[in-house]
C-alpha cells in the first residue's frame, strides 16, 4: 500500500492563511453581484463528455479529464476505441453548464435571468506558475437580455466588485465579433477563414505584428489582405466611429458599442476603450467582447462578451445571452502580491491548559469558552505540549490572546 | 452534435432558491466552526487514486469515479489492464485527502490543528432519494489532540451550530471502538472475526436481532459466543459504567468515554447516550465514535469519531486525530422539509424600463441604480417583455419593489 502525499499534478492544497484570502474575496464578490441582483446558481463539477467535447476545439478536447464508464457499462465497451470507455468528464468552463442548466430549467427561472456562478474548472494543461488543473471560475451571466443593458450592468458590477478589493485604475478593453467580421471583410479576406485569422490576430500582444502577418502568410492569404487587414488593425484604437466608418458594418452594432462605453464611463472610474486586436478566445461570442485590466498588471483580471446562439444548442429556443468571468486564481495571486490584508474583526483567545489539568478544572475552561463564543469570539482551548515556546509563538503570531491560569 | 441538457445521473443543478438556502446554512457553519478555532482549509476533487483505492473496501471501490490518463501515458497503457488506464479518481470523502494534506504540510500547521473541511465528494451509487453522486461533505477535524478535548470540543460545536437552524432536541450516540472490541473478546469471539462482526451489528437498526444473529451464524461463529454477544449488546444501553463492568477493558477508555457525556451535557442541551450498537461503517476509527440525531428525524445528521492511525499512514509519524462530518444534503433535505426560511435583510427594487426608453432616460436609470446599491440595496433594471404581466407578478414574489416612471 502506497500513500501519496503530495496533491495530484497541477492541483492544490489550500492552507488556512490561502484559504481565508480566498474566501473573503468571494465573500465580497456574492455581496456585490447580489447588490447587482445577480442570482447565485450551481452545476455539477462532471458533465456529460458530448456536452464537453462538442464545445470545445480540438486543441481544447485534449485538456479535458475524462471519466471511466463503471460496471456493465465498462465491461460491454470496446476497447479498441477509447471513447467507448467514458461517459463523463470534468467540466472545462462554467459557461456550458449554465447553459445546459438553463435550458433545462428555463421555465422555473427568471427572465431575464442575472445569474452567477463560484466553482472549479479542470483543464490537463502542462502546469506553470500560476496556471493550475484545478482553477476556481467565477462567471456572471445575463440571459435573455438583448439589449446592452447586459454589457454595461456587468462591466460596471464587476468595477465595482474589484474596487472594494483597492485595486484603483481599471482599463476595458471592448470590441465587437461583427467589427472583427467586418475587417476581414474589408480586407477580402474569404469569410471561411476567420476563424485562423481571429486566432493569430488574438496572439498579437504575444508575438506582435509581424508575428501575425507570418501566421497569416502561412495559412495562404493574398499578401494585398495581409496589409490591408493589419494596416486597419493598427489604426488609432480608440475612436471606435472613426474607425468603424469605412468598415461594411451595421451603424447599429457601433451605436451599441458607443453607447455601452458612455454609459460604463459615467458609472466607474475606468479607462475604457476601443481595441480592434481584442479577439478573446472563445468561438461562441457573437456581439461586443471585453476584458478588464487593473493597477498596470499586464494581464487580463477577467473578459466576456455576448453569445446569442449557444442555449439554442441545447434548447432550440433563441435566448439572448452575456457573460463575464472573473479569472479568480489570478486575481488572488495579484491579491498575495500585494500582501493584501484581511481585517478580522473578533476577538480570539486561546486557553492554554496544563497537562496536569484536573478533569474538573478543564470543564469549567469548556463552560468558559463556550460563553465567549457566544459572544461572536474566536475560542480555542490547547493543552500545553512539549514544545510550549514555539507553541505560545505561533499563537500570539495567529494573534490569539493567550489564557494560561489553569 | 447532440447536446443533452439534464445534468449527469445522480447529480443535480441547483436554482437560485436552493443555492441560496445552502449559501445560508453553509455561512452559519463556518461562523460557528471559526468560533471554536476551526480554519477553514481546501483540497482537490481529484485525488491520487492510489489513496482512494487503499482506503476503501472492495465494495466501496467500485463506487470512485476513476479519471482516464492523458497523453503518451494513456497511449502506453495495457488495454488488457483497465487499473493502468487510471491515474487518479475523484474523492470518495474528505478524511483521506485531509490525512494527505496534513502529512504534507504539518511543519506550517499549527499543533494541535483544528480544521474543517467543505467540498463534494463522489460516490457512483444507484441514484435514490436523498443519496447523490455528487454530495456536499463538511468536515470538522482536531489533529494532535490526544485527549477527549477533541471529542467534547466538536460535538459542543456541533450542536450549537444546528441548534442557530432552529433544531431544537438533540440526541447523540456514543461508543468506543475498543468497547466493540471488548465486547468480541468477552463473547469469545476470535479477534480475526471482529470486522464481519461489526459489519453485521451496523445493520441493527435495519434487520433487528434476529437478522444480526442470522447473519452471524452464516460466518460460523458458534451459538454460545452469539448468544454471549447479542444478550451483551441489549444490555440496558446507557448506563456505561454498569455496561463495562464484566467486560476485557482499560477502566480507562470507560472513564474517558464518561467524560465526554459530563462536558457535553454540561454545556448544551442534549440528550447523550451510551449505545454499544453504534459501530459506524469506516473501519479506520480507533477509538470513541459518535452520531448526532435532532428533533426525532430518525437518520443521523452527522457522526464521526478517533482515528488516531491513519496520519501515520501517510507520513510515517503518529498524530492522534478526530473528526465530525455533518451530512450536508440530508441537513438541507430537512430544512426544505419544514420549509425552513431565510431572512432577507436586504431592500430590493426592480426598475422596469419600457422598449422605447431613450438612451438618455436608461443612462440616469443605471446612475440611481448604482447609487442604490452603494447603499447595500438588491438592485435590478429590466427592459419590459412581452409577457409583461407574469413579469411583474414574479417581480413582486420574489419581494422586488417595482418602480416603472421610465
Amino acid at each position: 500500500m502506497t500513500y501519496i502525499k503530495t496533491p495530484v499534478k497541477g492541483m492544490r492544497d489550500f492552507l488556512p492563511k490561502e484559504m481565508e484570502l480566498r474566501e473573503y474575496v468571494l465573500n465580497v464578490m456574492k455581496e456585490t453581484y447580489e447588490n447587482f441582483g445577480f442570482e447565485l446558481i450551481g452545476t455539477p463539477t462532471v458533465e456529460h463528455i458530448e456536452n464537453l467535447s462538442n464545445n470545445q476545439g480540438g486543441e481544447n478536447e485534449k485538456l479535458i479529464f475524462k471519466i471511466l464508464k463503471r460496471g456493465e457499462k465498462l465491461e460491454n465497451a470496446n476497447l479498441a476505441d477509447l471513447t467507448t470507455l467514458v461517459d463523463s468528464g470534468l467540466r472545462y468552463d462554467l459557461t456550458v453548464p449554465l447553459a445546459r442548466m438553463y435550458a433545462n430549467n428555463m421555465q422555473n427561472l427568471n427572465y431575464p435571468f442575472r445569474a452567477f456562478q463560484i466553482g472549479y474548472s479542470y483543464r490537463a494543461e502542462r502546469p506553470q506558475k500560476g496556471r493550475y488543473r484545478e482553477l476556481m471560475q467565477c462567471d456572471l451571466d445575463i440571459l435573455g437580455e438583448k439589449t446592452n443593458l447586459a454589457e454595461i450592468e456587468m462591466i460596471i458590477a464587476v468595477v465595482t466588485f474589484l474596487k472594494k478589493l483597492d485595486f484603483k485604475e481599471f482599463k476595458i478593453k471592448i470590441n465587437d465579433r461583427r467589427i472583427l467580421k467586418a475587417m476581414v471583410d474589408y480586407a477580402e479576406i474569404p469569410s471561411a477563414m476567420i476563424d485562423e485569422v481571429l486566432i493569430s490576430l488574438d496572439k498579437f500582444d504575444k508575438i506582435g505584428k509581424e508575428g501575425v502577418e507570418q501566421e497569416l502568410k502561412e495559412n495562404g492569404l493574398k499578401e494585398t489582405s495581409i496589409n490591408k487587414y493589419l494596416t486597419k488593425a493598427m489604426e488609432n484604437k480608440t475612436d471606435l466611429k472613426t474607425f468603424c466608418q469605412n468598415l461594411p458594418i451595421d451603424q447599429s452594432v457601433v451605436q451599441n458599442l458607443e453607447e455601452i462605453i458612455e454609459n460604463v464611463n459615467e458609472n466607474v472610474n475606468a479607462t475604457i476603450v476601443f481595441d480592434p486586436t481584442l479577439v478573446r478566445g472563445m468561438g461562441y461570442y457573437t456581439g461586443p467582447i471585453f476584458e478588464i485590466m487593473a493597477d498596470n498588471f499586464p494581464s487580463a483580471i477577467g473578459g466576456g462578451g455576448r453569445y446569442d446562439e449557444m442555449i439554442a444548442k441545447f434548447s432550440n429556443k433563441e435566448v439572448p445571452a452575456c457573460g463575464f468571468s472573473i479569472g479568480f486564481e489570478r486575481l488572488i495571486l495579484l491579491l498575495e502580491e500585494r500582501a493584501y490584508q484581511i481585517a478580522q474583526p473578533k476577538e480570539k483567545i486561546c486557553y492554554l491548559l496544563k497537562k496536569e489539568t484536573s478533569a474538573e478544572e478543564k470543564a469549567k475552561v469548556i463552560n468558559i469558552a463556550n460563553k465567549m463564543r457566544q459572544q461572536n469570539k474566536i475560542v480555542k482551548i490547547v493543552v500545553k505540549s512539549k514544545n510550549y515556546k514555539y507553541q505560545k509563538e505561533t499563537l500570539t503570531n495567529d494573534n490569539y490572546q493567550i489564557i494560561e491560569e489553569w
